[in-house]
């Protein structure tokens, strides 16, 4: 490439003469013998200050710059006398590559969040989105990253589906005009069981790709489209699997800690100045791990009014699982063995035959961050499980095989990827998490 | 974990006592005094020999296990006598964790591609299956990883969208049972118009994600759902998309024989003996540029007699692109500057006026591997193309905005996932590179 990122350029020893920047200008100060450019590339938070001098041919036109317009300035990376900043660039030329006027919709420096969705595809131009989606891609390269040193292999498991694993929830249903698949498809709502069909030959594998639920809850925390990632692990037990999920988080949110300082520091700043201490919590802490029976026990004991009240035999609500985690134990808490009769019929019964070996993860701000258990391997209860559950067994026929044939105990879980940004961000709305969100409403962009 | 993978086993440097392995029996010999089981946990193509003495307690039992059935053995990790194997098991006890019989459907060593397909969810089990799916997965992070490395951030364009990209080929649509959204909804063909918006802010972007094309095209190159890489670059004209395009297949490739060399071999001993020839041309060479222009004239005046003769103003076909890189050039080609008639809207008009800065990377064996342009990134001109195409102006007031504020050259490129994963294994027919295909017909899994 013919020009340099603002990102290294910042990171400079010394001096460097003759370098060339490309980017959006942020903001333009002027003075008679001088312009100042902040300009961002996007390559990091941080802006780059150019000083553009009056004998630049082009001076009058820089000095009208407004905010967004595209420029590419040559000259000669030189300390900084102005504070805040060890470089400056001392601009020999200023190459204006596209103006904006005054209809840029970016123009003042505070937006809220709810005109920012408006403008889906300028939002990112902020530094507060640029910051998000920046963490976002880091966050991604997390979990690919740490799944793989830990011998894990993705699987890119079907979005087109004929199966509903949940046995819940609405679907997506797909078509087109000349049919080209012989039953109806829909889009998938987990890849688990596909990836199950890996984990019992390579092991350890994960999903990670869109998920979809056609359901109407305008929430802050429901989007219809979503990413999750699904590790699956054979010869892995309940336990083993909260291990699992423990180490998981902890090392994912380590790497967006160590990796991505500048940008989460704009989240503690202006989002949500608790977020430094959330995730010291959760590095620090050794997450607790009570039975879902504990867990009603305590809501029911707590005396606090609800407004589910919590009982035996119904799921935990967003306001249960954050006072578990936020009131009772300050730090993330496995909830696990559920009531089998409120959970998929893949989950595997415990002796008790009431429960299911089901994991939840709870984290303080989020509530459910992790849902997961160990399958159930055991061809004959798994077979009972699916009666309960009105599945046909001839249309999971190849789900069935894996337990016919080399069936072992294993477990897995699924992690939402954008609970895991609002955790890591502080962010609350995850319509403001996903680059263009598809909640209900419009689908504009 | 409590068990140790045959990966690290077997880079074992000395003996080791004490250590457990959890696998799947691959094939079992027995004599009066030993029984040799090997076992295979999926995290190489290696298997380990496990040595199982007549003092086991169960060793009857042992001496019955059937290809396919699960073990958990304890013993010593101790110097193997048989030839072409360092290390083997000194089996201490052998737990039985489940059995196949005779029904289980890969008894038998060798079966056909076209069988395993039917049985999409035990194929993994297969040492050719298990190895590419190996492959697959470190192909992605090969491409993650170098992409991070070159300062490209991942963004997760919608897969429900309301625009047709390509402005060609047939859309699936989705629909729910009470309509989402306030428009006909369709699966993505191309996260690129969303991907612009990232790259004019963050400088370098891509996608990486599922699309989808509702076509009959029962061929050994297409499928209804694949996955595809898109990165997108500000301030890059067509040759240096040319340039990073080069560069990105040559790393992604170099990465694919550094880190998966067992898993390689086997596809060039097993599936095509050409291949290690086909990638070393590839890193060694570099790619000619021919027009489109010259494309036709070298391929009308070769007197080759292809099914569709070439012509001025229509698509290349593969046979075409195979034969400027297999015949003519011998190495990778990138073919630029197509007729405007041809191209999307979106690719920037050539002064000339009657060309668009397309290219389109054709490699040996697989015919077309990436497909590319410059963007249009005059407001006036896009406008144009968008009117010439028939498409709503007011539909894509979003895209056009990216053209009236901050609108900087830009260039980008996709390629087909599986085409890489076909050009890197030998492996000639897309079904057998995707873990559960979605090609027309049945969707079973």
């Amino acid at each position: 490439m013919d020009h340099t990122k603002i990102l290294h350029l910042l990171k400079a020893k010394t001096p460097l003469s003759g370098v060339r920047v490309c980017g959006w200008v942020k903001t333009c100060r002027n003075s008679k013998a001088l312009s100042f450019l902040e300009i961002n590339d996007g390559s990091c938070l941080q802006s780059l200050q150019v000083v553009a001098p009056a004998q630049l041919d082009n001076f009058e036109q820089v000095q009208k710059l407004l905010s967004g317009s595209a420029v590419a300035v040559s000259g000669d990376l030189v300390a900084s006398p102005a504070k805040g900043q060890q470089w400056e660039l001392a601009a020999r030329r200023v190459d204006i590559v596209s103006r904006t006027d005054e209809t840029y919709p970016l123009q003042k420096k505070r937006h809220s969040d709810e005109f920012l969705r408006t403008i889906a595809h300028l939002r990112p131009r902020t530094n507060k989105y640029s910051a998000l989606f920046r963490l976002r891609s880091e966050a991604g390269f997390a979990i690919h990253s740490y799944l793989r040193d830990q011998g894990f292999f993705h699987v890119h498991t079907p979005i087109l589906t004929g199966s509903d694993c949940e046995g819940a929830g609405e679907l997506f249903s797909v078509t087109s005009r000349s049919p080209l698949f012989d039953r109806d498809v829909f889009l998938t709502v987990s890849g688990q069981l596909a990836a199950e069909m890996f984990a019992l030959c390579l092991g350890r594998v994960y999903t990670f790709g869109p998920v979809f639920r056609a359901e109407h809850s305008n929430t802050a925390r429901h989007a219809a489209e979503f990413w999750m990632v699904e590790p699956e692990i054979a010869f892995c037990n309940l336990e083993q699997n909260m291990d699992f999920a423990q180490a998981f988080v902890k090392q994912t949110v380590t790497h967006m800690v160590e990796n991505c300082g500048p940008d989460m520091d704009l989240f503690s700043r202006f989002v949500d100045p608790e977020l430094p201490a959330t995730l010291d919590n959760i590095l620090a802490s050794e997450f607790e791990r009570i039975s879902y029976k504990t867990a009603i026990d305590l809501l029911v004991r707590s005396g606090t009014a609800f407004s589910f009240t919590p009982e035996y035999g119904n799921d935990l609500q967003t306001e249960h699982e954050r006072y578990l985690t936020e009131t009772v134990f300050k730090k993330p808490v496995f909830v696990y063995d559920y009531p089998r009769a409120i959970k998929p019929f893949y989950m595997r019964v415990n002796d008790d035959g009431r429960t299911v070996a089901a994991m939840d993860l709870l984290v303080p701000r989020i509530g459910e961050l992790i849902g997961g258990s160990q399958r159930e391997e055991r061809l004959d209860v798994l077979e009972q499980q699916m009666d309960n559950s009105g599945l046909s067994k001839d249309h999971y026929g190849w789900y069935l095989d894996s337990r016919r044939y080399g069936s072992v105990a294993h477990s897995g879980f699924g992690m939402g990827f954008e609970r895991f940004l609002m955790l890591v961000s502080g962010v609350s709305n995850i319509r403001d998490v996903i680059p263009f969100p598809r909640t209900p409403g419009t689908i504009e962009f």
